[in-house]
């Protein structure tokens, strides 16, 4: 199903998910007076804290869907390992935005690459990786150093393995798992940027100011921006993620990650969601990635994503939480906790925004 | 009971009231990670959209109090109208902010008018009035025209009646409900202004830029930010409020309205909550009033108050929110809708915050 007409105020957006993102975007939505009803099977979902209404269910339990279905006037999702199914499920009972075929594309790493280049967008080199022998052909062709990535179900450096010089090919294989994979060339870039880019109903697509990425131990330690790349550089991030967002006839919020060497940009991967390098515009900007998604789900114009201040945004995983009281009395820090209960190694308890007045 | 320590992350603060001041404490101490537990008598109330978790009961009702009082780690409140009872009640058995003894001074126009007096701050010339004989001996001491106000219960200009230089004063008794009041002289002023101050615990104060305020029909219409007074009459208006958060020994949020006439300000009246002339903070400002009080009331450290922008926050009052497309499609306006299902006249459905980049 396809909006025809923006949902009113007060109606109920679902969100699939109740991590930060879906707690960040239920809390953007009530600023519009739009409800939010999440879906996650966690009881202790953080995002069910700030919901109207919860459900506490399976992603494969199509009862708790169909009622979920029912009691909501559009779908979203704060993660792209949807099931194919749940997301085909929920489409043919109510709207869901980002649509299923766009999922389905985003959720699997070579779906993804070979719409990219469908799209004439420059990609590292890949190939299909789905046995010993296929891996052998691959690094044949990409050559080394290079990446073995599961085509599904990674995030944070999860599922991947790097193949150098010297290293046993079979042993990534068995590492990864021996399931279906893409090897991709490895980039030597100067820099990492993403691009969070929102898109509506109507074609209309705004993107931010593009943020610089530091990631440690493959998981995002701080976004900075504005980037310190080239204003051509930086037009050609911003013109290749409305390109995809127009590609993929794309509603809401989408992260596109980057790469960038000298003047070229590769997309590394693309995120059918809000972004964690986009926390920065909840408080850098008028309108924040999760107000603009929320937005683009209820069919509402998106607004201008203007930026009034500088901004570096650092992730709090773990421990970090510790100096909350710290953080909480720093001036110009804008601190934002999950309300999480365990500060598990790694896991993203916060983040925090330092915000300094604008540059030129 | 008082804090001895900050409250940690993943603590409940207990709000009586569900209407939109409320709403917007949830959200603002969601950020924070701090869960919000809404107390409110309205089944309905739009609060409940945004609360970890809500009790709907009677403000007088003991049993469900107690409850309350045992499942929070503090409380607070959106409006000052919360029953002497009540609010001792919670008092000996868990945190209150700001205090029953304050609630008692800010709750009664009169108690309100001596500690401003004894505080050595100016305000308008005024008079008990509890009989007919006490309005005329009130009417000698002013004069006229003056303003008869019930003590108690007053707000968006309810309770009132303007006694002119010819009106018949017992009918004035009459109209008010010839219930305990107040006859205060009638201010001539130039200007309405506001000041919203937060205080800490530690007796920690900070102070936001001064809104302008213009009220329609008694009702607030919009506050515009910076105001348009001398920067004299600003540091007035900032130190008053300062003494009398510090003369109450107060931690949370204070709006204190006053009159500017010509280069004296006088003191209109106290709310001891976050205040409607303080909306623009959401958007205008790194730190909101509603962050700030969340803040105060789980003794963290307060928030520098700096603005990044110039605003004008506008109120939408019952029908105003039909425009709400258009509103959302207008650059720079921020638009914030209270999820209230009716739009009665004169009701406050939601606001707009109307950013410009900031002028020196």
């Amino acid at each position: 199903m396809r909006l025809t007409q923006p949902l009113p105020p007060n109606s109920t957006i679902g969100i699939l998910g109740g991590g930060q993102l879906g707690r960040m975007l239920a809390l953007a939505g009530a600023r519009l007076g739009l409800k939010s009803h999440i879906f996650a099977p966690e009881p202790d979902s953080p995002a069910f804290q700030v919901a109207a209404a919860r459900t506490i269910a399976s992603y494969q339990d199509l009862k708790a869907l169909e009622e979920f279905a029912k009691s909501v006037d559009a779908v979203t999702y704060e993660f792209e390992n949807v099931p194919g199914e749940t997301a085909g499920f929920l489409e043919t009972r109510t709207m869901l935005a980002p649509s299923a075929r766009i999922l389905q594309i985003a959720q699997d790493r070579l779906a993804e690459k070979h719409f990219l280049r469908e799209q004439g967008i420059a990609v590292a080199p890949f190939a299909a990786v789905d046995d010993e022998t296929s891996l052998h052909q691959a690094i044949e062709k990409i050559g080394r150093p290079a990446i073995l990535k599961t085509r599904r179900f990674g995030y944070d450096g999860k599922g991947q393995f790097k193949i150098g010089t010297l290293a046993k090919p079979d042993a990534a294989w068995a590492e990864i798992g021996k399931v279906p994979a893409i090897l991709e060339g490895f980039v030597d870039f100067d820099k990492e940027i993403s691009v969070i880019a929102a898109r509506g109903w109507d074609g209309r697509a705004v993107v931010y100011d593009v943020p610089e990425n530091e990631h440690r131990n493959h998981i995002l330690y701080r976004s900075v921006v504005p980037a310190t790349i080239p204003s051509t550089v930086e037009k050609k991030a911003r013109d290749i993620a409305i390109a995809i967002a127009s590609g993929l006839d794309y509603a809401g919020v989408i992260g596109v990650e980057m790469f960038v060497a000298g003047n070229e940009v590769l997309v590394n991967e693309i995120a059918p969601r809000v972004h964690n390098s986009g926390h920065w515009t909840i408080d850098a900007c008028y309108i924040s990635q999760f107000e603009q998604h929320m937005r683009a789900v209820a069919g509402w114009p998106l607004g201008e994503p203007v930026r009034h201040s500088d901004v570096t945004m650092t992730n709090l995983l773990g421990d970090d939480i510790a100096h909350w009281r710290k953080l909480a009395a720093e001036p110009g820090a804008l601190l934002h906790l999950y309300g999480k209960a365990e500060a598990r190694q790694g896991r993203k308890m916060g983040h925090v925004n330092r915000l300094t007045p604008r540059q030129g």
